[in-house]
């Protein structure tokens, strides 16, 4: 894993962690991120079956342990799937309303320009890699809690995927968006949608070119849930 | 689908299809292209059981339809994965020669300083979002023909999923290596493991930021396959 | 694709998309249709994002459109996983009520008195090829939505798959059964169910020899849902 | 399971096993099948671990078993899948070469005259119903070991999924085929292939019609592996 | 299959069926499981469409087979997924309540203590044996229908999986918990994500040593349903 | 995760890393490792792109980062897959030489009187809960590489699995066994095949007790690769 690399090689150690921010604005950060995360999720999910081996020796470790938690909760307070001592978790959706969601994603594939006619001229035929692509996303979207480990497994009431080629920058602009009744958000669902999509028109251009890249694929729109509603301001 | 859309309504209709060069461009790209394709793929893939109903009036039918079949594969000659007659297909490898194929490909996850902070915190403590895309990244290589319809579903002899912190752009870079030994080539897996990784960046940090954007996804590298090796130019 | 070839050389031009009727009728079987279908879906889903892109001169367009929609929608309508520019998109079910939903789907596989016989012996026995057949069906019907690609995932809360031995035609007869408490049907849940089966049937026997045949695969009920109850007259 | 019910109901107990033959013609038919099986299969496949528990009273059983075994190989000759025992198994391809093998299958939906000529409608557009199922095909045929509980996970070097909409019995005609390099055969891949097509035609046009039937799916054509060509006779 | 093997050669015949205990015993136990079962399941699954073909004779059938029926019934009352004619069966939820389901399970994999310590130095690192096999208990959970062919697909709210280093028997101890708002319980879920993740240290240690083992898989708590909660007396 | 808590409070921190052993055996039982995995596995895998960023400072870095990567060689030694730097990573099996694999695996689910009572009357009957489970574990088998994150998918020639109820300790013993032609062994599939049977068995019988067990989860038996031949001694 080249990940320590960057970080030993390109800053001083003394901002190691913190790239050009000192500590103490993180922990401001970091209780601003607090705030907006009571909003999101309410309470912290249960941190597991306290004591579960060794009771008796639990109780004068948790005493010890407790403000290693308190650190462990400031420093990843902004990470709902990092649990207090530093371990991925899936978030506990147990007690959360039930809501109609929706999340509207956007990404797109720069196929250059000797690409980009070849796929509109197909389209004007039988429209194929943008059909494919499109049948693709919405496949995907079934399969997001089979790809990202901490994702929930929801049942989508919608997938819409479409695609659109742009001429300006030679581009196929892909959106997605991913609706059901539930607990947790969809935005990895429409994400997702988007991703796959993309890939499948990288795989049916791949021939054609080595330089196609699949860019720009961020969330657009939300509803649902306790954060309500969000926009992208253009 | 929003596809039309930005066609019609962008483009004075005599350059609707070619953007901005005329066809004559067109037909030069196409044959540039048939060139560069006859290298990496031989003879075009079988067109199926010609005639497999109703015999008698095929042949009559495909002497009238061979002009038309002719401009098919002209205009569709960069996209392998699109049949003669405009429809989507898988390449036939079986008359492939079998050879160690390996792609390198790169992404990144642009994160903002805010949640960088977190994620490079969270790092130096267990690094669980940077392991947990990892290993999300080296399963989603494996499902790779489970997403992508025109993908062969091919046995991988290794796959390498590396991020790193990138303090400069507040990004997580990653790259991810694809190897098989087998008759189609692996950028799709190495691709695939590089933006599966992403996606669980995003989703592990979505919490702290709806900022996040998964950028810069292609191809590194690539050895193996008639095409031979193939490098990205710095 | 060999799909043109019998149309174009089987029909007189004059009537090439409409059969045997004319576009008279056809639109006269619509209007039927269309009436059938707003007691199953209610309203059309929504068509996407409008304007998402490039809103000033989407209005210009639309309207322009306008007719094209028109005729699009029409003649499509019988097709609920067409959308109204014809591109395939899933139901938006996000607006159905929840209801108990059962359906039963019925096919056979055909497997001639010499096959039919070891089958007959093997059921007396331990029952494998059936048993193996029921289980497959069991867990193809929790598959459908990852096989059927508009298809959405729902929770089943039941699946049953029963066999019969038919000696008078020498076949399996396969009866399936989904239920779920959702918002969409489970017919394509039964119908896979009964698929799945089929080729399980098949694949145990197909040694023994290669004209098995699985067919009469249909819908026989289904209650829930709008549309309320069903069943095929015998 | 309604199994034993037509059975018993159906046949004078005397014949209850063997529908219309006695079982005299059965062993005649089985060893007619034996010989065709030792020219697909060669040697059967290995028992298993025998005397894997209990060795020493195991040596004593197996005389006393042998007839049984006996018997167990005759009635279930015909079914690879059988064990000696009765029960399922996966047939082990350890031992068998390595062939490049392609099998084709047909089958075909029949819509009814109102939802073909929608569909012919449809296909003049954007052909979605079609190039929807092609894909859902080619996608099925890559989960067939997922599907069929004793079907081997392969790797197919090919799939071809082709449908025709055919005016004469307003039917969609589907043609699947598989190609693999292995030691076992392609069958089961383009039988789901054209399976899984036919449920999404299905799915597609359900809201349109429930008289609407798959039928008629059986192997059309095969190559490789000990058995060697075959083809369906006209 | 050594199944009948065993009991062949170890019991004396009279008591073949039923190890030490005579069928009056059985009895016995069985009216004690009806009993408990009441509680738990209510009113048996319907047995499936009776009399679907065939019917006039079924009538008479029917009347024949009570008595087998009741012996049926009987003698498999205290297996749920077996129908009432020795049938595999998924068991039918669909009128059973939804409430908050948790299930929490353990297991143990002793490594021996080379390869304890070995994953104790990794540990002390960055912990990947043990947050590998964590997320793979968490992914493995979502598989659990999948995999289990009589298990529902459901949705679960949330998994957790803890993994503990034992040097008193040079273990890792594993517990997973899984919940669901639902009708039907989740211990399966837990259950298989404690195996999964034992598996998966398996894998990560198998080079190591052969001598591993993954042993102890067990239910130690739940709630919801019917039956209330429950937990493992210490 | 409840992980350091045992090992923080059972140990003295003087020993906390190594159980009863000083480092300095530690480094005599990895050096007999690193030994034992040379026959294994040959040179290590490939580290991934050196100085695949900033590679002017990587150098200056590597030297300074060897000697970590030798302690982290050393105490990680045994598990193949942890890289140099203590992340998890899938081995390269790219350059190791084909052979044929076979894996024998087995474990028992332990059901108590009652349970092992109703099973095997069950079993004399149709044997359902065994020939169920059986599928399933053969199924089970072909999804290892989708549960064990660093599992290579490959393709099994042989998945064997059977079923034995032991009345001495009232058990359900499952031997499992997986063969392929490969460059990777197959003890993970036959583990996996024993163990998603095991977990059949559970769910089948889990109504009638909470007191199951699935336990003794172990190789047995594996041929093939540079390690060669190995059988547990009884």
């Amino acid at each position: 894993m080249f990940l320590q690399r960057v970080i030993s090689t390109t800053l001083p150690s003394s901002t190691r962690l913190f790239s050009s921010i000192g500590s103490h604005d993180l922990s401001k950060a970091i209780s601003e991120l607090n705030q907006e995360l009571e909003s999101v999720f309410g309470e912290p999910p249960p941190s597991g079956l306290s004591g579960s081996i060794d009771n008796q020796s639990m109780t004068t470790r948790n005493s010890k342990l407790n403000t290693v938690e308190m650190d462990g909760k400031e420093s990843f307070a902004g990470l709902t799937h990092i649990g207090s001592k530093g371990e991925a978790q899936m978030v506990d959706v147990s007690r959360k309303d039930i809501s109609k969601r929706v999340a509207i994603a956007r990404g797109k594939v720069i196929l250059g320009q000797k690409v980009f006619d070849l796929v509109s001229a197909n389209q004007m035929g039988k429209g194929d890699v943008v059909s494919v692509a499109r049948l693709a996303g919405i496949c995907g979207a079934k399969q997001t809690s089979n790809l990202i480990p901490l994702c929930h497994n929801i049942n989508l009431t919608h997938v819409r995927v479409d695609l659109a080629l742009n001429p300006r920058d030679f581009s196929v602009e892909i959106e997605g968006e991913a609706a059901s009744d539930g607990k947790t958000g969809v935005e990895m669902e429409a994400l997702t949608a988007v991703t796959v999509a993309g890939l499948t028109v990288y795989d049916m251009c791949k021939a054609a070119s080595k330089n196609i890249q699949i860019t720009d694929i961020r969330l657009e729109h939300k509803t649902g849930g306790k954060s309500g509603d969000w926009s992208r301001e253009k």
